[in-house]
């Protein structure tokens, strides 16, 4: 509920963005996980303001403090608290922001649900918030059975560029390979190009995130308001300026028809296997043993230089200018996260599936 | 949950398709709240199977036995308990089924989940295991403010035929007017042919559904996890055969730029509007006063009538044909489901709201 | 939260005393459990009014009817849903009780929380709407291990006569032997002796009931607020007429000293086991391998003949003579309650620890 | 679960007694809400160490400090995030304790389910973990009803020294007088010498407090799982060393008869009261307006100096003397612990009601 994701494995999260701290506390972990300090430092690096030119240039040092649950690199079995502190927050960017509500930012709703703003920079409303997300990822990675399973993301569309359909080499060499997480190389650079091009009008856009989950056994997620594809649906509109989510086919399978569309299943050294993964890899809500992979669309950031028409919190009319520091487009900056909440989802269905004793 | 749905407001679902019935509990519905029997009936007609030539020939009567928290039609605080009694099975239909995981159905994940089926019909992966959400959502109606929310569902494609992206004059009765609840005849002609045509070939075909919620004041929803459109992704994303969910501009946001993008703020007769929806109502997971608007995918019903390839519950290669009673396309019976799901996730959101102290 | 009990293991109760019927949805219950009937209607009927003179002399058939969940006496996995229909209920005795708040009864409480009354017979503070726990207690006993685990209460106490201290050859057939559910064949004859005094005055009384599990590994419970003794404490003050709940010494303990009082830890045929067991069998609320001995007190029962001072709805002076069929004593009642309460508060741990991978 | 208590107002804590700090998050909190610090830090001060010479000399600042939340000294309507440092831990007291389980601590249990210790000092077991408690307790005033309700705690026994039961004068400054917080001077010096003489033995004891909340309106608290009981019952028993609970009459009112127990209603002044109160101010699980009275019993401080019988964690006998710094008797440090738990579970329902419209 509001700010605790998860049903045997607990997510919660607190921190606001220009606050003293952000963190989480991870309850339900079992005792003997080991902290992976490294995996979480790269994650977050990779999430990190900063990493190129085209992300706003705010300068974090992201170092997670755990305060408990966590000995000698080893869970205790207790909730695992941690904190990572708030740096370089230049709430001057945000004094002009003040009494104004940005066009297609959460200002608005926001006031109007809590009748304040939590402060400058966005609030609870910042990406920044996330963050605790993906160190609940990488703990999450090590309670799934040691082997074979792997969540990989992508960056498949930022604005009208778009990775072509049939490029199918997809690994983490050439994901790193590119600033902006597209594995392949050409596509990398007319997004680059389209990106250098926004940024010098002020301009900004928006992108889609692909995740392909390898080597999830058949068996995991619930029936009805359990399924997994809803789970992942539900974390993933959790990430801010997502709007979309589909799975498998998605939107395309609309306009297909059962013939073409059904996935038959066939035997292959033993194991089950699928011709086709139209549906990919879920079934009534549950793994069928196949890649789970689903795409969401995020809108482009909303902070852009262009004058823009609004109202102020007195609601007389007036116009913004956004001038502080703000990424041209957050789509390769949340590659990371989505990977981050798909291991912790992953990890909470699995604990659920072992106390059903399979 | 797995069954239950809801924070506040919480309804668990129970029952298999071919089982003695499906039924739900609904808890923390305040006391005083009117039945509205009459609407009940009309929205469980209007999922019915049977409807029209395009759907399953299933007869079932889907009348709503109150068990308990209710006298005189009005709620008592206690918990709602309803059954629907399933007649009309033809469990026999299924008896060539037994041994075989039907492909792209849920016959094989749920087996290797639960090491069983459970019998006939689809079990709980049946459509029909939704139909205690209806009368949760005409409930949830009544629990909702009086005056002004309107929650309006139409199929917005079938298949390649889809309702024009300028047709904006969508009210109940054009709806009503359509078998196939598409509000444009002419779209709707075209969809019915394209029907009628994959019923002949013992095929099948998706579609989508849009939705329009008017009248929900700004500040509905929780930030981060407990986001409106997150919990809307996570119910829709429940509805058997949906593969994907969007809001307001949804996956074409992406490729906008933020200058197109951005929704201006206005004051229009002492109410804040703005300009255009592209967000469909919610910022930050917070609905901000304008119509909140999303959409989703259905993919084909997977019982088809051509002979596909599959394997048997002891791993051997076989082939099946589904002969029984099938929907040709599923999308126009879960208009009802997509309109009961998004009034409880709203009546649920309204109590939170409502505990919140405004 | 409200009418839900457990973590992952859940039951969901509803249904008023005189309405149509109470039953429960059971989710998260593990796959092909089995349904032990018989079990099922002999606790049912341990629990039955009109057992004994000293009962409420209410008729009921107490069968259980299966909506959901299972097949051929297994469970699905799904929800278990079921149903006992309410028979023979006599509202015309509660006529005369329409207007007249009763005293120490919920009636008024209830009155001004819902405003409104549940109907007839006590609503939903009726002690037949646990009914429903004592189907899942029975289904709970299945999902324990195979071996070992005994969960036994009896009566410790009606009135003034207290089974003493020292008496200690309990087990289920001197239990059994007496209608009180008091092992001491003497003690149970002074008990029936107050009790027919108690009756002819139209006057009751109230009880102890003590439960003792054996064979629970160490290891179950959870720190903090998931302590083994606060998950039983809440659910047997969730009985009606429970006013206190202690674990092992209890109060007694609170004037003990520490050098008393300390469970020494010694080995014993390889095993772990403590020279005393003043803790119950729990420590920092995970079970330490020894018996879990708790005791709960039940008030005296509020419906007597005698005339009492009371309020009229319209809260005006009346007073009140309670002269309809109903219970001297209700604890030997109760103990079928406790037992069933108890093992469903250990399967749902039992789970939470299996999903740890102990 | 586990670590969350509460409905819709929740507590997440988290923090070893010697890891680097205690804290928690509080979910679902209205927004506006004043945080008083200067109450805060009172009732830590209360709860404090080394507050006289009968606790553990262990100094703590136990200052807290807020993450998230809170913005000039209100909160923001998101989860409000706290940490206390845990300073002057004495890690070498425990060195000698490493190897050995010590008797009636949850050393035996905790290791039996986590396969590890939590480090030195009792870890999550310690009392100093519901130290968040506090905290959340004085939020949890401010959200009650501005007007007219006080949650009162003191001491009513240690040892066998028990406040008289016809001592009713009890207030804040005669609690206050007493460092062992009973308000009767006369019962209070008895304690002392009592503690002083066990101090000097080694030995420790147990005791009793007493819980009284008045200015509860009639209706909070929800009917069957959600008893108002049943949540402070639940809450109560999660305070280390607990042992038993009891509302109103508790077990004495197992040997009343219901002539003698229930409590008369009446109106006085236009309000409705019950002219005994043996209830203990709740029927159903529902408050009925008049007083809520319980009381709990603590047993023996299990740390003593004297040689005790144990084993080591592989096994084999041993004895153990306990040295360190150690409470004879927990009883008065508790006493803020109960009335800020006790006001925490009242907040819940107090939100849980509004969300039904009353």
């Amino acid at each position: 509920m509001q700010n605790t994701l998860g049903a045997i494995l607990r997510l919660t999260t607190f921190g606001e963005s220009h606050g003293p701290a952000v963190g989480g506390v991870i309850d339900g972990c079992p005792a003997g996980i080991t902290i992976d300090e490294k995996a979480i430092a790269k994650q977050l690096q990779r999430r990190k303001t900063g990493l190129q030119s085209f992300s706003s240039s705010r300068k974090e040092a992201d170092e997670v403090l755990f305060v408990s649950g966590v000995l000698n690199n080893k869970t205790l079995g207790t909730p695992i608290a941690f904190l990572v502190e708030n740096k370089g927050q230049q709430s001057k960017d945000y004094e002009q922001l003040k009494n104004v509500f940005r066009p297609s930012h959460a200002d608005y709703a926001w006031f109007e649900k809590f009748a304040c703003s939590s402060g400058s920079g966005g609030g609870r409303s910042s990406a920044r918030v996330l963050l605790p997300c993906v160190v609940a990822g990488c703990i999450a990675k090590e309670i799934l059975p040691a082997k074979g399973i792997s969540v990989m993301a992508w960056v498949s569309s930022i604005g009208n560029v778009f990775l072509p359909n049939d490029f199918s080499e997809i690994n983490n060499k050439n994901i790193e390979a590119s600033a902006l997480r597209c594995p392949d190389n050409a596509t990398s650079r007319r997004m680059t190009k389209l990106l250098e091009s926004l940024q010098k009008d002020g301009d900004s856009t928006g992108g889609t995130v692909t995740c392909r989950i390898s080597g999830v056994p058949a068996g995991w997620g619930e029936p009805v308001f359990g399924k997994l594809n809803a789970a992942l649906a539900h974390a993933m509109m959790g990430i801010n300026s997502v709007k979309a989510f589909e799975l498998g086919e998605g939107f395309a399978a609309a306009a297909m028809k059962g013939s073409e569309y059904n996935d038959a299943l066939m035997m292959k050294g033993g194991k089950v296997i699928t011709k086709t993964n139209h549906d990919g890899g879920i079934n009534g809500g549950i793994s069928n043993g196949q890649d789970i992979i689903f795409r969401m669309a995020f809108k482009p950031v909303p902070s852009i230089r262009s004058e823009q028409q609004t109202i102020t919190r007195d609601k007389k009319k007036t116009t913004v200018k956004i001038s502080g520091r703000h990424d041209t487009c957050v789509v390769p900056r949340s590659v990371p996260m989505v990977e981050s909440l798909a291991t912790f989802i992953l990890a909470d269905h699995y604990l659920m599936q072992k106390s059903r004793g399979k």
